[in-house]
């Protein structure tokens, strides 16, 4: 036991830019999970760790020890190499959970010695919104009925019967995480490309997923507010993948601009659910082929890319998904009745959470669309209720935006811009490049 | 209040470099003693102003709202301009207050215009011992009776009629510096220069003194190891100092070997004593003459430094400082009778705490005494029971370390070198050149 540091001797260690050995790490963490650092301890470290850097070596380490610091789930094993997740680093209008989960279970597997159908199981563990970004269970909570407080054997049910689920955290996975991103959400120690990543991945290590696609957003509505920064923290996170056996793939994916033309949570249900029909924006089909192409390449059920992007595709248009996603609500608590009458094409807004008001906006000037400013339409759906500024903030399901035109729209003055289910816009979020 | 940072936001700030306003600073610090701020916050806010450094402004700052985060002493406005002290930054053998205090009294100032005589206040407010260093506190309580427990109103009594008093702190000073020493010392953040200037100098201002001597220590034994970082500490105090009014000067000085001869509690009295006998080592002489003849210039008592130096010289030798020493002593709850025994000159260990053992330490090698590893005897008397490695721990006030050469002695092999008053020796503290 003589090579085990104090933690003021841990502490110092990395204020004086030395690097911290797994056994450092290890004996930190512990002491954090067994409520034996003191808070200033925590805070020091983190901030030590923010200012001085985590090595690549350090970050993965991390990564393992918050993994190894709670229960890790334990699946089927005929399902060991199939199962798949991805992980968004929070995106304004990101739905895309919702459509990839059922298009990634509607690809189930054709196994190659047997007939019998092998899925595809792809345990979408999820949170919720906290900061500007909505989060997916917020969202599918919007559903009437939808449960999310899931059982891991009951997940094991639903993955056998569906293939997908959507649910939140019930286990005690990644204790040490819990700790540690309290702590950094009140110490400024949040924006670290080190500890986001050592947070994200050691969570989808506990989840035992053994292939991962990130989605790092880039620009003015995201954490990584350059494509360069970005790179780096995608580079960090597909290292800490790779070092827990999970084959780590990303995608850097712009976030000036939101996703789809729905900000807000029924909102954004509706807008998933015309994708699933195959009428969903191009930028969302876009990135729910790309996502879903990069797993069905990681688990080696295409041979490139451009086959598994086109697999996923058929899924949007055969309505194939679809069924996924319906048997989905229902395996989760959402009448059968109900389910089916959500999937009907058509206007389904009259079923889910609406917004009292609607106030149609007009542009004030004539021109080209030329940004729409994804955090500022965040803010606003957020100050309408669609997210929350406190932990325990309760949430209005209907409210949020609705964009009438996109980047690059030709617009006139006094034509329609945006419809805001809600009280008042504060912040024109358009920037329109008059014509010359 | 719009401009008032929220504690994240503060932390923030000085994570991204930025310079904390004097607003900041305060409302960070009104945090900290109204137990606003959690511990995970201000763990971070120290290890960020350790990482990325405090500037000369903040540290003034900082000092300042320190100073007022509790009560300022109150002293009769007649002292006002006459009230001075000094702080030792920490050395191993370092008695010198126990001499400083009553040599200064003993400088009692005739007054220009009348001819009454003005005494020179001295409120020695002393702490007790943590880590290698012991207290003024642990060593003047080895006095049978001597009370360090002295209420304000009390030490102006005792200030009027003797001149000086070394106390605890009983009031309610600098409750800020009090959560924050005690974060910084389990965090790994106590050597730094802003932190440590902001912390002494701003219990010195709470204390309301007129002048001020730092007496900042340099080599093996002391936090700073190099003169060039002393004379950074020292700068920075002195500014901090000025900042508040203080006349602050600061004279570095070497800690490479012990003070004296004497290291312990009861053993450093026994010292402290002989020097007010006139027959103190050089080394502390000096050290008291330095220090005092600073304060005199400081109130304007003196035209030059020599001056103080020759008046503080002839308190040692005339026996004046002897007296206020007694007088002191028996202000403090000494018997009248045990004090004057004690001050009478000639063996006086017998009246003090005394080690059961005492083992002489006789030199392996003949050769020229090169240096005393200050830092190992101060180990050597820690680990026999004269410091604390935790603030609970009792002490064994008899125990320590009797010199008996100094660097330069010639030492033959197997004769006497050091006499040490209890169970055994680890290491050597000597290192010895031998004769070419």
């Amino acid at each position: 036991m003589a090579d085990h540091l104090t933690i003021p001797q841990l502490i110092m260690k990395k204020r004086n830019k030395e690097e911290l050995s797994k056994q450092d790490i290890q004996d930190f963490i512990d002491a954090v999970v067994q409520d034996k650092a003191e808070g200033v301890q925590i805070g020091a470290m983190l901030m030590a760790m923010l200012l001085n850097d985590l090595t690549v070596t350090e970050t993965t380490h991390l990564t393992n020890v918050m993994m190894n610091s709670g229960d890790t789930l334990k699946w089927p094993e005929e399902w060991n190499g199939s199962l798949v997740d991805k992980h968004s680093t929070g995106g304004v209008g990101d739905k895309i959970s919702l459509v990839l989960a059922p298009a990634l279970a509607a690809c189930s597997l054709k196994a190659s010695l047997t007939s019998e159908i092998k899925i595809l199981p792809v345990p979408m563990i999820s949170g919720r919104g906290l900061g500007h970004t909505g989060g997916t269970l917020d969202k599918v909570e919007s559903i009437p009925g939808f449960q999310v407080a899931i059982k891991t054997d009951q997940m094991v049910d639903i993955l056998r019967s569906v293939g997908c689920c959507i649910v939140g955290q019930t286990s005690n996975l990644c204790p040490a995480d819990g700790v540690l991103y309290k702590s950094r959400d009140v110490t400024g120690t949040v924006d670290h490309i080190g500890l986001i990543a050592a947070s994200i991945v050691s969570k989808k290590a506990a989840e035992n997923v053994n292939a991962l696609v990130l989605d790092v957003k880039a620009g003015k509505g995201a954490f990584c507010e350059t494509v360069e920064k970005a790179h780096i923290l995608a580079d960090r996170m597909v290292q800490a993948g790779k070092g827990m056996n999970i084959k780590t793939s990303a995608v850097i994916t712009d976030m000036n601009s939101p996703i789809g033309r729905m900000i807000g949570n029924a909102l954004e249900v509706i807008e998933a659910i015309e994708c699933l029909h195959g009428d969903g924006p191009q930028d969302i089909n876009e990135l729910v082929e790309q996502l879903g192409g990069q797993l069905l390449l990681s688990i080696g059920q295409v041979e490139t890319i451009e086959n598994g992007k086109e697999k996923i595709k058929r899924t949007l248009t055969d309505g194939t998904a679809l069924k996924k996603f319906c048997a989905m609500c229902e395996a989760q608590g959402v009448a059968e009745n109900f389910a089916e009458k959500l999937c009907t094409k058509g206007d389904i807004s009259h079923l889910l959470p609406k917004a009292q008001h609607k106030t149609p906006i007009k542009s004030r000037l004539s021109g080209t669309i030329s940004t729409i400013d994804a955090m500022e339409c965040a803010r606003i759906a957020q100050s309408l209720g669609a997210g929350r500024t406190k932990s325990d903030d309760k949430l209005k399901n209907g409210v949020g935006l609705e964009l009438l035109v996109k980047v690059g729209s030709e617009i006139k003055e006094g034509k329609l811009a945006i419809n805001r289910n809600f009280i008042f816009l504060k912040i024109n979020p358009f920037n329109i490049r008059r014509p010359k």
